[in-house]
């Protein structure tokens, strides 16, 4: 029991979605099925089974990567907030769908992209990547604008994590235009972008 | 370790099966499998399997919004609650069977509401929602009935609260009966009552 | 952080596993998929499809309901746990494997209820319902035998519930028996346990 | 809402992808589907059915008691460690994305091990747990290279953890080098060594 909102069941119930949005994407990795006949089922093949899936390994190692990095993000934002109300909690609901949504255009980005059909995969992406970032925006602009919201004496730390929430938007918008005309460029700029605010992350 | 029964565990178990129903449901949406032949996967092919899912992707958008404002729903109901007795443990375990099943009832409607079948989708959308406006109904009641579960200095939110709960299953019942005459009112008025629910809260 | 073990994580792993388990449920009820050609899917045609999955639904029913009953009876133990130590862990371990595994003797059972293959299906079920009331039986003769593990004032409680632990195993050991003459009357015996145990918590 | 980093959100979210990875292994263990005709389901034909699956039942054993038993030794460090930074958090991801793969080169072992291909099985198996011994050793090294990110008073258990964690990815690196010659004796090695921990653990 809780008197008024607090943080505590909000962050449980993200934890949980966070959680089960980065363990289910082992599903996606599927043990290869025995061969007929099963005396097929030599070394040769099977290395070659395993090898040929690594559009899916590199998927899988994306999604895990990234749904972390929002998870820190996430867990960052809330050594600031100190109460939450309802919009907050409709945002948080936004954030958390986007982010369970996540091995979607990451499976459709790495299965499409030696395909023809490579821009489409790229452009979902990207545009995956903007709407997070949007959402993660919208969230931390609720979150300040109310300074009952937030927990007193963070005014320094408020600040330095606005900045960043200006960035990212910009990037994606620019990595959703670029998949128009290259998908590679687009999801190396993407991969950049992820690791450059992973590397931020880390430094601070 | 509690001494006494309290509401910790039982909001954790709660939180766990939200979060859990609301992440599952990405696992509807399937990547197009690449073509056979793989060089048949153009741009134009990609973008046509994509956009033919649309009945897919609105289900996962409405399933998300009504497992995410029932969560909502349900921290507030413990805001409120400061103890739990067994039958209070069943009554929620009744409601988080039909959060759970969420899926089930959105994904029928959807598939089949431009079929010949679409009343009984209807029927049984509007069925479950009538189930689960009971549910919360009959745990609220519960909870009421016996003073000590609640949280003292609470009066007058309950009773402004126990108003809504007489409201939600008569809208329900009515969209019910309307599955029989048309799914499309049936479904219309189950969307509207969802959005003027989660307008009320955010007003609050 | 926690100094020296403490039931805490134990408590939020335990509650983890079981909502996941009874959530995953859902995933074996399938939404009939679209008929060929898609003007077959007519109202009479979609209810023949639903009532002909009644013995799904059943062991869905069946599953959430045993698991919520043992996510209680769990929640009761901890009410009288204070610490916990590794071999109390392994045993909880052991308890939740068992309860994860649920579904499988459920759907068993309820798929070749009306097959010639009943006795299988109702061994299996009562042999499951045997091991776990084992489990349950050995995590808390653990607990007892310890009493540097229980919460100090609860030797009442403890000596009631331990009346308790004698009698299951004896039943489903009874159920198991049964199953290799009748499977109707296994799986009856197994209900008829089941409600029982509940009515008898409820009543508590 | 938590002031400066601590361990509370951490050991949620890692008990939230333990507890998920634990469950979701039952979903590779299926029930036997009706043959056709469905008279042919007799007693024997479904015992059959059931017994010929022994292999995915060993490694659902295999795969449950690798994560119980890493979640007890996660559980562990938990309690020596009092705060968390952020390489801190990476490490944690990092292993927690090899204990939410642990399904995949346990199936493989198990499905190849009596075929052909029996050394790829063994070799990605204890690849894989060499792996998950030295980001066990990442985590445990930099948590208490930084005496600020430990529990006062923990000097001599720290000590004797130190000395386990130096043994453990050897023990790994002899079993891989092992599946090169004999896939049997490589399986055998971690099985040995699984044990001899859980049971240095339990012993403890």
């Amino acid at each position: 029991m809780s008197h008024g909102p607090s943080t505590t069941r909000t962050e449980a119930f993200s934890d949980g979605v966070f959680a089960i949005a980065i363990t289910l994407l082992i599903l996606d990795i599927k043990v290869p099925p025995l061969p007929v006949p099963e005396a097929a089922a030599t070394t040769h093949w099977l290395l070659d089974q395993l090898t040929r899936e690594w559009t899916v390994y590199l998927a899988y190692l994306m999604s895990f990567a990234v749904i972390l990095v929002m998870w820190v993000n996430h867990h960052d934002i809330f050594t600031l907030v100190e109460r939450v109300d309802r919009p907050f909690l409709y945002w948080n609901g936004l954030l958390l769908m986007l982010i369970s949504i996540v091995p979607f255009p990451t499976s459709l980005l790495a299965r499409y992209l030696m395909k023809d059909a490579a821009k489409v995969g790229a452009a979902v992406y990207a545009g995956h990547g903007l709407l997070i970032s949007l959402a993660f925006r919208g969230l931390w602009r609720h979150a300040i604008r109310d300074k009952r919201l937030m927990a007193p004496g963070t005014e320094a730390q408020v600040a330095k994590r606005s900045k960043q929430y200006r960035f990212g938007p910009l990037m994606y918008l620019l990595a959703f235009a670029l998949a128009f005309v290259s998908a590679y460029a687009s999801a190396g700029l993407c991969l950049v972008f992820a690791m450059f605010r992973s590397e931020e992350h880390t430094s601070e």
